[in-house]
Parts: structure tokens; sequence; C-alpha cells
């Protein structure tokens, strides 16, 4: 017997029809005699009304209400869920992140998860229950409702496994997996068996959707095994997982673009110890999120400072700093909403040299000028003109033989499948 | 200053541009230097549109989660509202029924208030705050969300205003106030400006929808003044008040008719001790409410045994009498859905007798027949044939000269209005 968390998301669960179908299937592995956490998110398109609403009584929502508001959109889900559970005969009972309790930080709309106590759940799983969990709530010390933000269900649900020390956490959506690209601009783009929590945190932190990030960082820091899966079909999706589990890596896992990143170029910033926090503390009290960050020397004592931003935050980012260029005494702020950033992933770039000149190179090839670049353990990024992202996603997937299978798997699924 | 709680039901709070209409309304209290707690229902449609998602789940809808799910209606009100308070500058915070605490007992979706906590609310009061509260809604020791039945925002309003010792209850709604009759069948009813607790409770179990008798209760036990007004005019509506603050009564207040009864007659009983818990146990045990009971001895020792059931009952509990009548022994049971409860209410028969006669005799007058008569200290109630309904009200208030406005009212308000 396995204890396992599922979650499923909005569209899994968008209507009460679908919600019917994910509780047949989620008695499929209770009958099997699992023990089962089922976390869900808001029916799609709840979430969106609510704001809708919100933004229609206050210009900027009181970030408190925010949360109050939201999180009714998955305790809905859950009790629809439970009603539909017993419906077909099973126990089940509905719990909200208070009554868990999930308890979190008081950063309302963006909360982060302190605690979870696993009580009240061990002692519903001990009694036969199937237990449904509220996912992208949590809950103050004070009792303020809280929420984890876009993607946070995720987060409920890994959160949920590590604290109960469950034996997977699958995640459902309405994709098949994580590949090696966007199988929207790359028809070569092969599903992923199974891949890091390094890879898989790159890759999320890169633009993939798949999962949210936070989500991967406590699977990989409470070592739950992760899998990623179709709510629709039954076939396996992409487990994530220790890279000791992974028998052989490619030296490459997959090519991910960002379109949503704006470049900022501030010239001639005097080279000073200091200056570069005087340019983003501002920035960064201003809630403006810094991605890349590039500083060139230019002549003598002048620099050149580059760095991208979420496109959302573009223009009050320049007139921020339009205002921020005089104080400092630089020339001038210069900025452009057209480009990408294109990213090649890989564990194996850790043991093997050459990965990023073999990625400039195969750039270079096609003709794409690359504006910035930036680099970690295991993973190369490239900021291009937005016009070119589809070709070179396409020819880094190619050059990169990316749509050949990875070698044969070390071990066995953790968790038996429910395929017949 | 005066502590005012208000309350708001679903059609008042229909959409956001109603939300903010009422955040308007209650600010000009607030700016008079009132402390303002606010008690919001769901937005009409929304408990409905919830009841049909459970339904289309489970046939018969597990009630603990009904209350889970049901309770997010209040809980997008009360955020909405506070948001809107804060748009327009004023300090506001939204608490639901856990948050509070209101305490209930374990009935599910007909959950009764044993406690209060007015800590947190009054804290917030003393804050400058408007306190916005979730109607409706309470939770049990054990951290389950319960709620309180339909009309159950009322009762949290009172309950509110009795626990905070408010100055004033009011209950905002979509009518004028409390009418001597139902002005759709009666063009001459006249709005009351004050009636006893008393009257109230008489015509809130009569089946007059102005008010949920709880919340009449609550208030008369707790001698919370309840103002019953408009929330489309600015209007003086019905005072519910103690009799004493009413100088000279009416000898009838109000005229109520209740078309949602059926009646069923058990024929030839064997008149025995404890036949009548024999029959009434079983159907008390299914969950049926008896309203009226009439026993008349008819040959040595067999009765007829008379009652009325809510109609939507009807069914179930002919189908449970038809297994019974055989084991008590008696001949036969038959029943009428066509029916109506006719009644007046009003303090003044305390002292004047007559009364009933009068209303037999004006009933005979218009060819109506009675088929089950039953009263109280300060009602009488008729059971009539359905089709006599409009006529009979109508008849009862010119007789009892209702279309007369009330004698001069002693004292004043005890509560300013917001009338300019």
């Amino acid at each position: 017997m396995s204890l396992i968390v599922q979650k499923f998301g909005g569209t899994s669960v968008g209507n009460t029809d679908k919600i019917k179908a994910v509780a047949e299937r989620v008695l499929k592995y209770k009958q099997q005699g699992h023990q089962m956490v089922v976390v869900l998110s808001a029916m799609s398109g709840v979430t969106d009304q609510l704001t809708g609403y919100a933004k229609a009584v206050q210009k900027v929502p009181a970030l408190r209400e925010m949360d109050m508001l939201l999180s009714t959109g998955e305790q809905v889900t859950i009790s629809l869920f439970t009603m539909a559970l017993k419906e077909v005969g099973y126990d089940a009972i509905s719990l909200l992140g208070d009554q868990v309790s999930i308890t979190t930080d008081e950063m309302h709309t963006r909360a982060r998860i302190k605690k979870i106590d696993t009580e009240l759940i061990r002692k519903h799983l001990d009694e036969g229950k199937i237990v449904t969990v509220a996912g992208f709530q949590g809950v103050t010390v004070d009792g303020d409702i809280t929420t984890l933000g876009r993607g946070g269900s995720d987060t409920t649900a890994v959160a949920l496994a590590a604290a109960l020390k469950a034996d997977a956490c699958e995640i459902f959506t309405d994709v098949n997996g994580v590949y090696t690209t966007d199988p929207n601009i790359c028809k070569a783009a092969r599903k992923i068996d199974r891949i890091s929590y390094d890879e898989m945190l790159e890759l999320a932190s890169l633009g993939a959707k798949v999962l949210d990030i936070r989500s991967v960082g406590f699977a990989k820091r409470y070592k739950v095994p992760l899998h990623v899966r179709s709510t629709f079909t039954e076939t396996e999706g992409t487990w994530v997982v220790e890279e000791e589990k992974i028998m052989e890596s490619m030296l490459v896992s997959g090519v991910t673009y960002n379109k949503k990143e704006a470049r900022i170029t501030i010239k001639n910033v005097p080279d000073q110890p200091g200056i570069a926090a005087k340019i983003f503390l501002p920035i960064s009290d201003a809630g403006i999120v810094v991605d890349m960050i590039i500083q060139n020397t230019t002549t003598g004592d002048m620099t050149d400072m580059t760095f991208t931003v979420i496109k959302s935050d573009y223009d009050r980012a320049m007139v921020l700093l339009e205002k921020l260029v005089k104080e400092i005494g630089a020339e001038c702020v210069t900025g452009s909403e057209d480009i990408a950033k294109i990213s090649i992933v890989g564990v194996g770039m850790r043991n093997h040299s050459g990965i990023a000149s073999t990625m400039f190179h195969i750039l270079s090839k096609e003709g794409i000028n690359i504006l910035m670049i930036s680099t970690s353990e295991i993973k190369v990024s490239c900021i291009v003109e937005e016009k070119y992202t589809e070709l070179a996603v396409r020819a880094l997937h190619e050059a990169f033989a990316l749509d050949k299978a990875n070698l044969p798997i070390e071990e066995k699924e953790p968790v038996p499948s429910n395929e017949e």
C-alpha cells in the first residue's frame, strides 16, 4: 500500500462531468489499496471570473481580500469532488488550507508555506477516507486566508506529499508530460520519460509552464517523486526524480523559450562601488522582478548595465529608470520588448564542456544574433530577437538530437500505474 | 455614536455595481460616526447555482460538503464588499464565520448558533474599521463549516447585534418593510411602521417571507431593535420592537397566507393512549415537519387525526402513513394539496375577545368553508380551500381595517436614519 498525493488542475475539473470523471479515476487507485490525498484547483475560468469582479469594485484589489475571494474557487471544487466520491460509494472528506492546517507567511496572493500539520489528514486516511484538500491556499498564524499565487496548487500537492512522506506526487494536467521543447513550434518535440529535479527547475524557471517552479523545489528538497501526466489519457507522463535514478542522461534534455521578458540597457553608468545596488534597489522596491543582469565595462570608468524584466513591468521600469538615470549620472536608458530568451537545459553539461559554444555556433549558423548570454551549471540562455524564436528552438532541438529517445531507465516506476 | 449591524440580502448585492452602491450606503452611516458591522448574503443566484452543481455530482448531496460548498457564496460577497469600501477610502476587513468565531452545533445545512466571540470584531471596530461578516455560516467546535439554512444571514445579523449589544440591527431587503398583508394580492396592504416581536414571530412562522423566524426570536430574546427596510429607497421600513414601545396596537396587525402546506387525515384511528406518538414519531424521524394537528373524536373509541405538512414532504408522508395505517389499525389515510392557511395576527387579541369569531364570520359571509382551525394567544389560523386564498385575505384585510394607519408612535427611532 502506497500513499499517493494527486493534484488535478482547473481544466481537469472544469465542470461537474469532469469532476465525476476525475473521481472515477482516483477511485481506481483507491481500489488498488492506496491511501489517496487529492489536491484540486478551482474550476477553470473561476479564478479569472473572481479577479474580474474584484477589479470591478477596486482598481487595485486589497491583497488580503483578494485571497479571501480567490480561495473560494478551490473550496467549491473540493466539496463537489468529495460529493462525487461519496456518490460512487467511497468515504471522503474535504479540507481547507486552514483546516489542514497549511501555515504560510503573511505575503498575501503569493504566500509561502511554512508548516503543514499532517495529523488530521492521517486520521482521516487511517479511517479509510479519501482526503481532498483545497490547493493554492493556506492560513497565517493569525487565521487570515492566504493564497500561494498562480500554480500554487502544484506547490500544495508537493508540500503535502513531502509532509506526509508520500510515495509519489502525481500532477495531472492537460498535457502528457514534459517535452524536450514546445510541440507547438517544433513537431519533433518528444515527451521526456524521466528528468532530474535540477533540470526541471531550470525548465520551469525558463518558461516551461507545465509545473510551478516552487513545487519542483519542494520536490527536490524532500525527494518527492513527481509524476506529471495527462488527466485525459492513461499513459505515463514524465517522472521528475533524483538525478541518480536516471542511468544515463542526455547532454541536453530540453530547449525552452520565453517571450515574456523585455531588455533594458542603461548606458554609460559611472563604474563605482555600490552602483548596481543604486539601480536595482529601487526596481526591487517597486516589486519589479529582474531576471538576467549583464554588466559590460566600456570605456575607462563607465559601464553599460543590461538586464531583463517581465514585459508587463517594462513601462513601469522605464519610467522609474528615466528618473534614476539622471540621479546616478548615467547617459541614458534604452530598451526593447521584441526579444526572446532561448535556453538549453541538461545535467549532462556538468561533465561535458563545449555545450555552450555548440549552442552559439548553431545560432550563428542560422544567422541569429545573440544579444545577451547567461549560464548556469546546467543551462545556457541566450537573448535573441523575438522573431528568431521558432527558428532557434527548432535548430537547437535538431542539433542536440532531442528527438531521439532517452536510454533505458534503471529502475521501475515507484508507483503502479492504473493502466489495465 | 451607535453600533449598528446591517444586513444586506442577495438581491441587494447581486452584482458588482450593486455591491458598490451598498458600500456607498454603508459609508453614509460610518460618516455619521457610527460603528458599522455589515452582514452579507451570497450574490443572488449563486446559492442556486452551487446547489445545482452539487445535485449534478451527488443525488443527495452530503450535508457537510454542502456547507463547505454553499459557504463560499458569502465569502465572495464579503471580500468584494470590503474591496468596494476600501476603494472609496474607508478601512474595512472581511471575516468568515470561523474567523469571528460563530460557533454552531453540528447540524449541517441547518445549524444553530451556540456562541459568538466578539473580541476580534471589537478590535477591528475600535481601530475604526468597518467589519463585514459572512452571513449564513458558522463553525463547529471541531472546525467544520456549517450553514444556518435559508434566511440564515438574518440570523447571523441579529445574533451578532445581540452579542455586540448593538443599538440596532437593520435588515435591508427588496421590500419596503412588513406589510399588513401581501401587496400582490391586496392593493390596500399598508406598510407597518412598528410591530412587536411576538407579532413578527407569528407572521414569520405563518409564511411572511420578509424575515427569518429564528432571527426574530433572537431579536426578541436579546431585545435587539430590528429595522426591516429596502436597499433601494431611503425611506424608513418597519421597526420590530418590544411591545411596550408601541403605544396603541391594532387589534389585528396583519393577515397572512401560506399555500405551501398540504393536509392529511387519518380516519378512524383507535383512540388509545400513546396513539399520537405512534403516528408522529415515525413522521418526525423521517424529518417531516408537521404544522397544525387536530384530533376529532368521532364515534366511541375511534378518532380522526388531521394535520398539515410542507407540500414537498407530502408524497413521502403519504407513503409512510399508508404503511402505518395498517399497523395501528386505522381505516385509511386521505389528503389534499389544494389548501391554504389564512391567518390573522395581532397582540391586541390578548385583551379583546371575539376576534376569532369575527374572522369566522367574515369568511362565512364570503362563502368560504373552514377546514381546520388553530389559534394561539395572538393569532388565528384557518385552513381553507386554496382557491379562496386571495378572496379570504382581501375580505379580512378590509374587515379589520388594516388599510388605516397605526396611531402615533410613542418615541423616536433609536437610530438616526440616513435620509437627508
